[in-house]
């Protein structure tokens, strides 16, 4: 078998899970792993992949298969979206929700025009969790459907309290709250507020003399990072930071309910996940299968994750995957 | 907009049940009923729509655009699959899985050959449960997974009950062990046994002057159907069963959980329903949307769930899907 060959772009934890997740699946390797940094200086944990300036992309033309966008959704992948997709297929994560239309629009155009592939926003919100508000959707149009995320780490809200002043260290987790979920599965999620849903909880190392009370209160009133929710702070040792809050876990669920006929029915969808990144990368390994066999039968433009039938994501033959059915 | 035009063949509960989807779906709108018995006698609960006997159908080509096979998959559907495909789009939820790749074969030559679609096996377990099955797999190489069922009223076994000398009434619960599906999270599901993942309970009304002793011991060594479960006999009154146990409720969750790098990554998908054959007509008419959108395509041939992006199952157009991404 002909293995599809992965460039990953941008080494960060998405990208080391990227090059995890290929490890794990025999038909793919790992061709290049592209940084803004000094190649040369860049530890990977692939022997054979090589290792380039993102600078020098084009060098890799004809030699990569798919390029796997890990950088970030705020700068990164706005730029190197659009800039691969001229001469690569291209698999990203782009995550902002707002702009997922223009950015399809645009990958759509390059890619059509280039006989390429690229699919984008396939992590698992944006990605697993659009997938089955879709599909719950559809199949109870006369329901209603929620959210939940978490418990997880979010890395924005956790941005957000280290930029106030005397913050050491911090990290953000977003709760969801139990009753609440309990409520939207007996079909009451149109009634649930933002404060009702999720509950922000903080662990922060303050710097030595810092006014703890001011912090909390600077925290607890930040307009749209958490003013509209109970927060709780909890002010820890740098030790304990450390020993208990440096791992990404993230999840949630999708819930949809409805009810015909006095007949209440309830879709959930959930994700527990101890390392966020690393399943996000499993998620982008699936879809660069998807984005490859698209792009051998003669497809070209930009694909969403709704886009793509689940008979793509496999590495299995459709024929074996019916006999599992 | 031009509604789809659905005919429904056989009007049990699932025939009903998506007589009563179809007024949820503004896109669509129910043509005829078909049935073996009398037309003239059946009452159906949509005024403008047509009564044929099954023989008549053809009359009918041109007229209905999608015929939703409504029927049994142990005689009925075998039989009206091959035959309704050579003239219309058909959906059906067969569900005898030994023998979906088969049946699939078949119905894909007819369906290719008369430039037609057929969605085959379109419920929630084939069906739902194979979607999230695949998914998980391709995202979760590493991982293992295991799929429960209910708590639920399993026709199957609740029929196999009352056929023993001396059951006048019966009805059997599928329920699921919550420790083994905390197991399963974790990702233990290969060393669950049958017994450790499903109990079985039943509601027996016994004729009079039975031996009821003698009942659940029959029921408790039944082979293939309850001597590898630990079972519950309960002997109730006629008044209780009517009270309590007509309902058809049903569910389930398919778990797969993984671990890489000492991260364990968990995705779970579940169904909580108080009437089963309404939610399986809930999945058939999303599926009956796509197949026509499949036919309008130019496209021909036999499609399971795995096959359809979710963008089909959508009466909202693709950019809408995208902003709600």
């Amino acid at each position: 078998m002909k293995k599809i060959k992965i460039g990953i772009v941008g080494y960060g934890n998405l990208g080391r899970g990227v090059e995890k997740a290929i490890q794990q699946s025999p038909d793919m390797e790992l061709m290049a792993v592209l940084t803004r940094r000094n190649p040369d200086a860049l530890k990977i944990d692939t022997p054979d992949a090589l290792k380039f300036n993102i600078a020098d992309a084009l060098s890799l033309k004809g030699k990569v298969d798919v390029m796997m966008l890990c950088g970030g959704s705020a700068t990164d992948i706005p730029k190197q979206g659009p800039e691969f997709a001229e001469n690569f297929i291209t698999v990203d994560s782009f995550d902002t929700h707002a702009k997922i239309p223009e950015y399809f629009d645009k990958m759509n155009e390059i890619s059509k025009r280039a006989n390429l592939i690229s699919v984008i926003s396939a992590g698992w919100d944006p990605g697993l969790f659009s997938m089955n508000r879709v599909l719950a959707k559809a199949i109870l149009p006369y329901g209603s459907g929620c959210t939940f995320w978490g418990k997880g780490v979010s890395q924005g809200h956790s941005d957000a309290v280290r930029r106030i002043d005397g913050v050491e260290k911090a990290v953000q987790y977003t709760i969801p709250i139990e009753e609440a979920a309990e409520k939207a599965r007996k079909g009451g999620s149109e009634t649930l507020s933002t404060r009702d849903k999720h509950l922000r909880e903080c662990f922060v190392v303050a710097k030595e003399g810092a006014d703890k009370a001011e912090i909390e209160n600077k925290i607890k009133t930040m307009p749209d990072y958490f003013s509209d929710y109970d927060t709780v702070v909890h002010f820890i040792s740098e030790d304990e930071f450390y020993a208990n809050h440096t791992k990404m876990p993230h999840g949630g669920f999708v819930i949809r309910s409805g009810e015909m006929n006095h007949n209440r029915q309830t879709i959930e969808f959930s994700l527990k996940l101890d390392s966020n990144p690393e399943f996000t990368a499993n998620v982008l390994v699936a879809f660069a299968r998807a984005a490859y066999r698209y792009y051998e039968e003669g497809r070209t433009g930009a694909l969403t994750v709704l886009d793509i039938p689940l008979t793509y994501l496999s590495s299995e033959p459709d024929e074996a995957l019916r006999k599992e059915i």
